[in-house]
């Protein structure tokens, strides 16, 4: 029922997904989409506070999704709704793992070298004391083993220069907390650097990895806007990117938002991944393939061997 | 003297630059540049303190630059040094202005409509209290007016959402100090919001707005590289590239580092340009061009002004 455009991408993802079971307002949906449907009689709105799947609307579709995944009847749950209140109502009806203080938001960016970048946390802590970051490292990288298939993932503290001496205090406090860690950590590390490849996992507290995140997202908007501003009245140069229209359809495919399933909740005792609001069929269909990835692998078991200072 | 590959860019910048004064040592620059020298013996290295400037190193390029302006025989200096340095010889050697509690660096950012976003603090206080944000507000429209020839530019802090209940504990403690502003203030804002136009200047904390700037650049730099590797065995469509040279060498030139001079120091009493360390001979001309923009607008008498309730 999420999303600035539900429940519409999800009926148009319906007829590519399969092992799904659809949890919302079966008056909305269309005869023989083929899947199964968990009616969820309520709604939460996006001017619902984060509490409302816990007390205000235990019937929505939030909150019977997550049951659904309590219950074992579902291997995970996807939700491009209010994430505040996926947040708080995954925590209250999944748990957290243990030893796990505060989940976190990780999602992958495309890096200049072609591998993924895991960056988190972006936006379930936006006031962060170090040790919620040694915490995130050890997540990101148990999230780096299953879902990007690395055996030792880099982790990086985001800083403003890999100098020691750079960053702010919250920096020079977990520092040495990640460094005493059972996990490859690289040390401070500048965002340039980061995409360029010398990280698979960036740490940083959820309000810096938000304003990373969707500083990315709004260069790449920014950039293609300031290029097709470029060309205007040179005809030669637009047949120029007629004849590279190929191109720019691969690279916005393995940049676009859409490509990347959302974001995942780690931490929690169970698959959960949160869809951006403005997600199309194609972004609903990438978020279910990440949650599968992540049930498949086994996420939450190795995000608590992570935690208890294992490898994960 | 500074920067990594001084003082060859500025050898190189030379015969372009009129009315500049060079401060450095003699012996390496050759004869017949043109331009008048004042030597200086010393050189800060980048594994030098920041305070090199006031007692190590008294007679480095960058404290005789410094004293140049402070003498009113220069109108700015330009650096591309070490940056610690800069900043706090320019505090030392031409002092804060009136209501300046701490400096900020600002530098302007291409935004996707085609204007331009100034973006402070970019570094010069990793660790900000609400109040040096509302400050910082003050010196940024002032530059705004001043060097971005805005009447009434429109300032945002940032933020990870635009409703009053997102944002960290900083930004909800700055909020009504920067409310309370006699400037045009929007509100909080998304690094999405901000580069498509919303505001003229955006306020963040150094940390932030050192990651935020540097996240630009690196995806410019890595949708490049991507790019590229999806022409990679794709001769029809790098033959499109070839045609489209043109508005790509626009586009670089709108949005490369160099185009626009490095940051300015805001609020020190005196123009201070600290240059991109990696400068080349454009980015030095555009560097000397901006302080010449700042010296021209009175740029620190207008930043006092704004300082002292009024409009800048």
């Amino acid at each position: 029922m999420g999303g600035d455009r539900a429940p519409g991408v999800v009926i148009e993802a319906a007829p590519a997904l399969r092992d799904v079971v659809l949890v919302g307002r079966p008056e909305l949906l269309p005869q023989g989409l083929g899947l199964p449907v968990v009616p969820a009689p309520e709604v939460v709105e996006m001017g619902d506070g984060a509490t409302a799947p816990l007390r205000a609307k235990p019937r929505s579709s939030i909150r019977l999704a997550l049951e659904e995944v309590a219950a074992g009847r579902a291997a995970g749950m996807v939700s491009c709704g209010h994430s505040g209140a996926v947040l708080a109502g995954a925590v209250f009806v999944l748990g957290l793992l243990p030893g796990v203080e505060r989940p976190a938001l990780v999602s992958v960016i495309p890096r200049g070298d072609g591998g993924s970048l895991a960056l988190l946390d972006l936006g379930a802590n936006v006031d962060c004391k170090p040790e919620l970051l040694a915490g995130f490292a050890r997540m990101g990288a148990a999230y780096a083993r299953v879902v990007m298939g690395l055996e030792e993932p880099r982790v990086g503290l985001l800083s403003n220069g890999e100098e020691r001496g750079k960053g702010n205090q919250q920096v020079k406090a977990a520092l040495p907390l990640l460094e005493a860690l059972p996990l490859r950590f690289v040390g401070p590390t500048e965002p340039t650097d980061a995409l360029r490849g010398a990280v698979d996992v960036l740490v940083c507290d959820g309000f810096v990895g938000n304003v990373l995140l969707k500083t990315v997202e709004a260069t790449l908007e920014a950039s293609a806007s300031l290029l097709r501003r470029e060309l205007d009245g040179h005809p030669l140069e637009q047949l120029g990117v007629w004849l590279m229209s190929g191109a720019l359809r691969r690279f916005r495919a393995r940049t676009s938002a859409s490509a990347f399933g959302g974001a995942l909740l780690l931490g929690v005792n169970g698959v959960v991944v949160v869809g951006h609001g403005r997600s199309d069929a194609r972004a609903v269909r990438s978020a279910v393939a990440l949650a599968r990835r992540c049930a498949d692998g086994g996420l939450p078991r190795r995000v608590a061997e992570a935690m208890a200072g294992g490898g994960g």
